[in-house]
């Protein structure tokens, strides 16, 4: 199979009849239909060896995951998809049955968030590599500097969970029950698209949680210039069982569990109002950083996470 | 430096007063604008050992070449350049400087081509890595697949010429002065914008040539179901001394080298009328294939190139 016959075979796996695409993959570019708000615009990359690890999850689970993470950023700006691209870097020898398995997934990412693969690009890289684009469209762009002393802090989706879940695969733990909500929520992600829509109403700020909670706050409280107050018991009833199980399996609390990883892909919005959807998990403060009230105590989150310039 | 500090000065190197731009580099994605017109979005990536040498060229070089390529895409559509995102992938230890070099040169080309780099991602890759996507708008896109019989086969831009610079480069004759002008033409190749926006009123059918004549041409007849011939004298004549002087230099025809290798990023439309700015090299016809007509002889050009996945 040359270049141009898997061009064929991913061009016929994104086919579509997305009235909004004018043209879709297979020409110099891709071409969508005119539409009255504005267009939001981000693009996430996932590396073998960085992003994933084949020995955790086949190729489809990869495509899927990749285009979550993508489509992540439209929600956290409360954005409705419009469509996506797809870069692949495929390594020399690598099976042109690799690029169909990554499709597949981001086929079926694709299609649960409504949209289509409308175009991408292949080349050769050292490893295995997926680029997505993501549009979307938001009348009222929720960025990350608008946070106000005052307002609330709202989660949507669970937080650290998914970094046990990672864990749980590095330690060859996949089958220990306590663990298997933790490794479908790492293999599995959802971007929440729903909960970025139902925000963008009253949210003054929002972002959402990839790298872990310490890092990605603190990038919305830096751009909003306020400290972030979280509520210690919120953050873990939130959780529910899931994180505690994984939390106590581990042999760490579920507050530590939450605030210690990234990948889940929840999103937290500020709003001087409650959302549905969202959990009340702490209060914007005038101040700077993220902290935690456990009892009597508040301490500061340090903003570590996954850096991926390290 | 670290990732936070890295993406404060990339911030800093694309910072723009674009009033297309809403929200710029920085947040978790970028917001545009609308603009009532079909949106044009493409995607190319460009890698450290298969699209570019650091050998040949400094980094800037690389981030403003990269740059062009995907613009050019936006050109074979016909549509006038709005905004791109750029994903850089760094080498562990690579200095961020690297990155700071990378950013210089697709601010360049930014600025070349009337638009802003709205936002990226970073990410750890094993080689260097700048995948860009460009994004434009075109009343009337121009795919591949409306050429017909009786049409012109109409180029702007040399063809081969970016091929003899490559293998000038990697020859060590870089000093040649017969190789000059295709050492640059690798090294620097423009999109074409203006020349895809004189075209979009009477075009049929677009490509940009960046894997060889043989191979994009190819596509276009394909995708149109037709036959391209070219005539063998106007590809030479094109190409002007810069070409003639390239192909002696390396021991072979004009022709030869017109017809040999990508990277140049020209322009090949196909219209029922001329076009300022192009020459007409050949015709459209019934058939399929890429043909060459010289003199008596008429020979099918091979659909060899630069085939990313080999």
């Amino acid at each position: 199979m040359n270049e141009g016959d898997l061009v064929r075979a991913l061009r016929e796996a994104f086919a579509t009849h997305d009235p909004r695409v004018r043209v879709g993959v297979g020409d110099d570019a891709a071409v969508l239909a005119p539409e009255d708000a504005p267009l939001v615009v981000t693009v996430d990359a996932h590396v073998e060896g960085v992003h994933f690890e084949r020995a955790y999850a086949d190729l489809a689970t990869v495509g899927r995951r990749a285009t979550m993470a993508a489509a992540s950023d439209l929600a956290a700006m409360g954005a409705r998809p419009l469509a996506l691209v797809a870069a692949l870097g495929l390594p020399r020898g690598e099976s042109p049955e690799s690029a169909l398995a990554l499709a597949r997934g981001q086929r079926a990412a694709a299609d649960a968030l409504g949209v289509a693969v409308v175009g991408g690009n292949l080349t050769r890289t050292p490893v295995l590599e997926v680029t997505t684009t993501a549009l979307g469209h938001a009348e009222r762009p929720v960025t990350r500097s608008g946070a106000r002393p005052g307002d609330l802090v709202l989660l949507a989706g669970q937080v650290g969970l998914a970094a046990a879940g990672l864990e749980a695969l590095a330690a060859g733990r996949r089958a220990d029950p306590a663990l298997a909500p933790a490794v479908r929520a790492f293999l599995e992600p959802v971007a929440r698209i729903r909960e970025g829509l139902a925000m963008a109403a009253s949210a003054t700020a929002a972002v959402d949680v990839s790298d872990g909670v310490g890092l990605d706050l603190g990038r919305l409280a830096e751009a909003s210039g306020v400290a972030l107050e979280l509520d210690a018991e919120a953050v873990a009833a939130h959780g529910g069982a899931a994180l505690a199980d994984a939390a106590r399996a581990l042999g760490r609390s579920a507050v530590a569990q939450a605030l210690g990883g990234g990948d889940d892909y929840a999103l937290v919005a500020t709003s001087p109002v409650p959302i549905a959807g969202f959990s009340c998990v702490g209060t914007v403060r005038a101040g700077e950083g993220v902290w935690v009230v456990e009892g009597s105590s508040r301490r500061r989150v340090a903003p570590t996470g996954y850096d991926a310039y390290h």
